[in-house]
């Protein structure tokens, strides 16, 4: 009898993936799952890649209090509801923005409505944070362009060869991460075959970004790719000092099982991590602009999402953080 | 410590889906993968999403008669001379086309040069093979497009439902289907937004599927297709007598772990199949010609060639058959 | 100052085409093009690839009246409706299906509602229909699976070379064939990756195919496949005498100026016919069961939609038929 | 009797484009097309979608002596061989980089080996581009990323609205721009589904987009993406003065016919231009840095390559700038 563990938001693609890693883990149980217009429905019909995984889908709020963790993976703004109905002893993980950041100032300017509050900050290898992970009943798991970028340039920062207050991000992310909603804009036809710029100038993840980064100064522009899963950002700071910035990061995370440094002169690849819980890293200094250059890669729903809430989800439970999650990639 | 085993050919898809399987298998240690030109090199230097597995390729032939059981993921026409050095108590799982034929003749004038011999056959599913192959040191796994179209078709043959001499099928496969060297009409340039028919007319898997499915005339079309992995099979047979050929699916892989005949009116998709073991299956009766229709789909990696190889060899090794196997896909 | 055209329905992605065709036609001025939901939008809203375009989209049933000639771009059910406010005088090109039938039975079977009526059927490659399409008004253009599969089929029907109550076709459309409403199903994430038959058994095309075809009976399988455009036809049929297939279809086509039967052992491919009013043909015997296999290609949106429709309005216009229209397709 | 063309280097993308620019070109007359290893071919057996095109292609350095205009598609460093083989009347287009750079020593640094020379730069759009292009008989042609690039900055630097010390660039290209050789990284099995980076911190094309766009420092991160063709780039720079980017960009392209910016708020899509000759622009200030974000997208082989050669070509034989050339892209 393993720990039960609940899925609330259970319809969209976060939460189709947070099924199939719960299913493949060998510690946990799933005990319910749940969906708004979803409710009633075999799981399998609305995620056919789980088919064999006999279990319906319960209405919101449904069953909920039976479990021992609950991973929510609501729209932004629906956590903070769900969560209060939950019994104190239930730990929660949340996937949503909605208790990430510290500022409630900066949810207002690009979310609005009230700030539902701060959780501890899902994003185990920041200094720290693991051991506060560990000791908390709630947590705000990070967000997919935030890992991403993340990982890249707060060991940069931290080490002071990284400029906080000069940062510039491209990051292009799969489709999935775009949500499952019935959009015209995100119809295969209009999406295959391109690449399309969105939100340029005030992408709402800014915030939580510096905030878990320490850039106080950072432009990004986000990129629909023609891919159903991956961010690749690219990352570009103005250095300090003269440190190696690949060694920089190869020195923060050589005892980091899911966030690999490439060997000197590979550059990461989207497809390379799909599918899998880890990050891949590679930085140099560009020729004519003497810039920093460093590109992460990850799956937005395996360590951008469903992977990282499951690695949270095993630090608060006590169990080995890799349990359940892949480093390898489904490639090609 | 676990149950030795070795992959040559380890630099291709198969193989390299092969290593990924292993690496997730609780009962196998990979001791040694071999490889051609790639010799010498890291794996994850040949396979990006390997990352992190710290092993190098071996020359082939080197190594391999140190394990208990070798998978040889070579190209058509390599497995009898890298069988032939291994020592007689190795078994061996080959996935490639040498010793999957009976008819010698049909060996001749589909692929030439000399025939190898005839193995158990590797599909699992077949009345009488699971215990073949259980039975069996040296195993030829089934074929992707035979795999595919024979899990649709045999049942209902076998059943007296469908008449053999009039089967129909188009196949599409996605490119990794089509190997990993170095081609033109492979370039992305030329396969992204495309469809491509091939080798219309004589394919060398019929004989395969023929010998397989129990069919004695059949017409197969081949088309590439722009997705990296799965195959989706149409089988059109005329039918004889009048049961349902939905019911005669599901009877006969009520009690199989990896072949799901979908919920009536469901179709399969490849991409709910991808990175799994698992062939989802649909059939219903044409309206306007009154043909039985099947739709086939599975991971040509998976189900068509690492994952089958890898249920193959628990049933060798007398593991429980779904060991180190998942049904569910990756997806979207 | 040219002849006078306007679009009903020039939201979708048929409507789409014809005004691209028609700004690169010489001998045509486009006076309106309607939408529904769009009104009031300029056309580059709604379509970004033509940015310099400057029109306004107006509501359905606007300044049509003025136009010499009227394309027809709306939903199935809904040309009746339009037409019947046309002045008798004005010509007509119908892009739906409503009046492609002569069967009410079939219309009423597969569509539903009330039979509109029948027009002139407008596939100018079909003996006898050039001329007919010349003398007409009001004229049906094809659709897109009729045209792709009709091309492969009715000259060895036409010549007793293949067996009209024997023929089995598998079609794979790219995902603007489906339109663009905004359904989950035609997401980007839910496409791309992955191929999905559907209206398995029983799609609505096929009285119209086996009307222009000369099929008495067809089983057609339909798929939905990763591409923005195209159709891949493979049609399948029990021969009749010993005709050569290839043959046959090259003498019927040899002074088409649209219709290409490729060299002998070259197969068509939908990405050659992107953006042209292109099709592509070739034909053999299968080598197991003997049956004929012909392939066709076209381009959904070309041939199959807006270039066929732009070829009849030629022809009703006393135009050459090939004005403003390329063979030659966008690749890669 | 039209002007008479020949295109060098036939085989490979950007010349099959050129191919059908050519043939759609109402002045343009093609008498004669090469190859190296396709020598001795139909063209249509190289390039599929030119079908119908009646042509063989010719052996590098045959008949391209009767040509009155050349274009040169070669591999870089092949270009000044065969001009050099072509009489004194003939004019060139040049859609290679030997004759692009006025600084010998960063063809040495990028390129290697001889530096061919400095011919007129072919892109019309650069203030008093268009006279130097009309005047000259040898066209060097801009490079894909080049124009994208250029087009973005060029007049923000011009007005001294963006300091040219301070560029960062982040930029996707489809497959096509990688060429058509056989190459193990370009297999669609590789490239589909993922995003992957190259010549990170040094690509050979920086010297020529400095000198271009009069930018003086300037990072530029190239990423392939899984898409036959497009760029889009992401440039952002430090803001001089408080110009508005989109106001500055506006005013420079107010009378191109090729450079559209679009409407405030929309973005570029590369899939608008595909096929076209358009360049589709975007501008705002980054709400968090203050730092000028640029959006351009165009279609590699259209105005980045073949439909930029042709426009340059028109220019030379005393054209209307816009024959045969359109701004309206092939979409979805």
């Amino acid at each position: 009898m393993g720990i039960r563990v609940a899925v609330a938001g259970a319809s969209g693609y976060a939460g189709g993936e947070l099924l199939r890693l719960i299913a493949g883990h060998p510690e946990l149980d799933l005990v319910a799952a749940t969906a708004h217009s979803s409710a009633g429905k075999p799981v399998s019909a609305v995620h056919p890649q789980l088919a064999g995984l006999d279990l319906v889908l319960g209405g919101t709020g449904a069953a909920l209090t039976d479990a021992d963790l609950v991973f929510l993976a609501l729209p932004h703004g629906q956590s903070a509801a769900v969560a209060a109905q939950l019994p104190g002893g239930v730990k929660i993980v949340d996937l949503g923005a909605d208790f990430r950041l510290r500022d409630a100032a900066a949810w207002d300017r690009y979310y609005g409505g009230t700030h539902a509050g701060t959780w501890t900050y899902g994003l185990p290898e920041l200094p720290g944070q693991r051991a506060a992970i560990a000791a908390s009943d709630r947590v705000a798991s990070t967000g997919c362009y935030a890992a991403t970028i993340t990982l890249a340039l707060a060991p940069l920062i931290a080490a002071g060869a990284a400029d906080p207050a000069d940062v510039v991000v491209v990051a292009a992310s799969g489709t999935s991460g775009a949500g499952r909603s019935a959009k015209v804009n995100l119809l295969a036809s209009e999406v295959m075959g391109g690449l399309s710029p969105y939100k340029v100038g005030a992408h709402q993840h800014v915030p939580e970004i510096k905030q878990a980064s320490g850039a106080t100064s950072l432009s990004m522009t986000p990129v629909l790719a023609p891919m159903p899963r991956g961010i690749l950002a690219t990352v570009t700071a103005r250095p300090l000092g003269d440190a190696d910035p690949r060694e920089v990061l190869a020195a923060a995370y050589a005892d980091e099982p899911f966030v690999h440094v490439l060997p000197a002169g590979v550059w990461p690849r989207t497809a390379a991590t799909a599918g899998s819980n880890a990050c891949h890293l590679q930085a140099t200094l560009d020729v004519d602009s003497g810039r920093i250059v460093v590109v992460s890669a990850l799956d937005n729903l395996g360590k951008g999402a469903a992977g990282q809430a499951v690695q949270c989800a095993n630090l608060m439970l006590g169990l080995p953080e890799t349990t359940g999650l892949s480093v390898f990639g489904v490639a090609p």
